[in-house]
């Protein structure tokens, strides 16, 4: 499908995308790059890629598919790199989870003549890094483009199949529409749960050690999504800051009224909030975006012992 | 071990603890006791018990061990109910997730001679009824015990000896320590996870189709114990105030400092809060109280479809 597809940065993502387009044949050449001389090490090792380059500008000369795989901070400085290389009608595209910095940021770098489509595969698991990656991480998730007003039509329905070969299902988006929904559905979900863990961590009348051993009453779900990639997430906060704060705003107005239903023994007020809670998930499960297996399908017993 | 035990109360918790006793030979007579005639025909069809009665004073003549299962609301009214028909030297305990208004509430009104050791075994699933339990559920998870002062030594052993018997891991522990504990690694949790649903359902420039197309970017871990069973946390609620409080005043603080943090762009504060929070949830692995696998081991792919 396409000649040459070039990862610019190979953790969970990029590698997971490396091995998706291998399995389904989606290019011919993979070229990716990494800063890191043991990320280069695995994907050599694990056959991610048929090129591996030190040089983001080496690895594009000559692909037409293009795709940052990196932080979000580290756009800006790999486009002043890529940008004289990149070769005319490529696709310009990213997973950054953040879309409209990435249009301010990255937009103004992009020559003539290669189209720039912003793209965002909501899929992930905790764990990071080129040895994180597996093929199917697309399978039935959402990838959410956001092309720009006057995107060449061709362009966006190359870049729309190569993720529908990947197993996603596609959408588009403004991204400024992008940027709220994920900042609910995403954002806030993980500064909560990093914010959880830090509390718990902090508490003076409860050791770390009691933390752990009853964290089976709720608090371990949380953890999972808090094991994140620190840098991933700070740029995450850094450049999605206005709907951040305005569904944080949202959360923390809801979160005074539940305390005060609490303070007050409003068991009325409790009740219907949690019986209102129930049927979303059920919504999840329905659309395919979740297990229905109880505990999310996590092993119990002598399956867990084995 | 035991010659009857009376479970009163039939759900998620009750069922469960009947199949391991049945799995496990801990009693030689189960009775229990619902007041819903559907429930009791589902413990009468899944062999839940030998004895299925409508009224828990006739379930508890006789039994040597009797354990509350209901919503923490429904305690007083049955002991009023039980305890002029509890054998002497019985045990009598329960399963509540608060322990301080189980002290408060049952305890006056257990008789001279029966052994009153309140319990808590933190372990759970999202679902609940008499269909969701499962022998395995407090495989490795722990059971806290808070016998009060001057408990019979031989009663202690034998409560400690049944939920091992379970699978459990047995603490003794004070019930103000235990409410605290419990605050910060369970209720506290869902507190969190049942507001962030209903934020999110009320966003009005999101929709809740947007909301359950792109929540696995996070979200849907939340919505797993916001799908808990609304009577039973409405009852922790208004049972464990103020170590709820107190641990949700120091969440909300450490969120304010977040939240700063966002606003002035303090991206060493943000990496270090996420650094830090990775390292929990491996001790959490280790300790044996969470799976290893990335995404709770969630089925992604072929796996999920089948």
């Amino acid at each position: 499908m396409f000649e040459r597809i070039a990862l610019i940065g190979v953790g969970l993502v990029g590698s997971s995308i490396a091995l998706g387009v291998r399995c389904e044949g989606l290019a011919k050449t993979i070229a990716a790059t990494a800063r890191s001389a043991l990320t280069r090490e695995i994907v050599a090792q694990k056959r991610l890629a048929d090129v591996v380059t030190v040089s983001a500008a080496e690895a594009v000369a000559g692909a037409d598919l293009v795709i940052l795989c990196t932080p979000l901070g580290a756009y800006r400085g790999l486009m002043e790199e890529i940008a004289p290389h990149l070769a005319a009608g490529a696709i310009l595209s990213d997973v950054g989870s953040v879309k409209q910095a990435v249009v301010r940021d990255v937009g103004p770098l992009v020559p003539e003549g290669v189209h720039f489509i912003p793209g965002h595969p909501v899929a992930g698991t905790e764990q990071s890094g080129p040895e994180a990656g597996f093929a199917e991480l697309f399978h039935d998730r959402w990838c959410i483009l956001t092309p720009p007003p006057g995107t060449d039509p061709a362009a966006l329905k190359a870049l729309s199949a190569f993720w529908h070969g990947l197993g996603s299902r596609v959408e588009t988006m403004d991204p400024g529409h992008h940027d709220l929904v994920l900042g609910i559905t995403s954002h806030l979900p993980h500064l909560i749960a990093y914010n959880i863990v830090g509390t718990a961590s902090d508490l003076e009348e409860v050791t770390q050690g009691e933390v752990i051993k009853y964290s089976a009453g709720g608090f371990r779900d949380f953890t999972r999504i808090a094991a994140s990639d620190p840098i991933m997430w700070r740029d995450v906060f850094l450049n999605n800051r206005e709907a951040v704060l305005e569904v944080l705003g949202r959360f923390t107005e809801d979160l005074a009224v539940l305390q005060r239903a609490i303070r007050w023994g409003d068991g009325e007020a409790l009740f219907d909030l949690f019986t209102r809670t129930r049927a979303i998930r059920r919504g999840i499960i329905e659309a395919g975006q979740e297990t229905a297996a109880p505990d999310f399908g996590r092993p119990h017993g002598e399956e867990a012992d084995g």
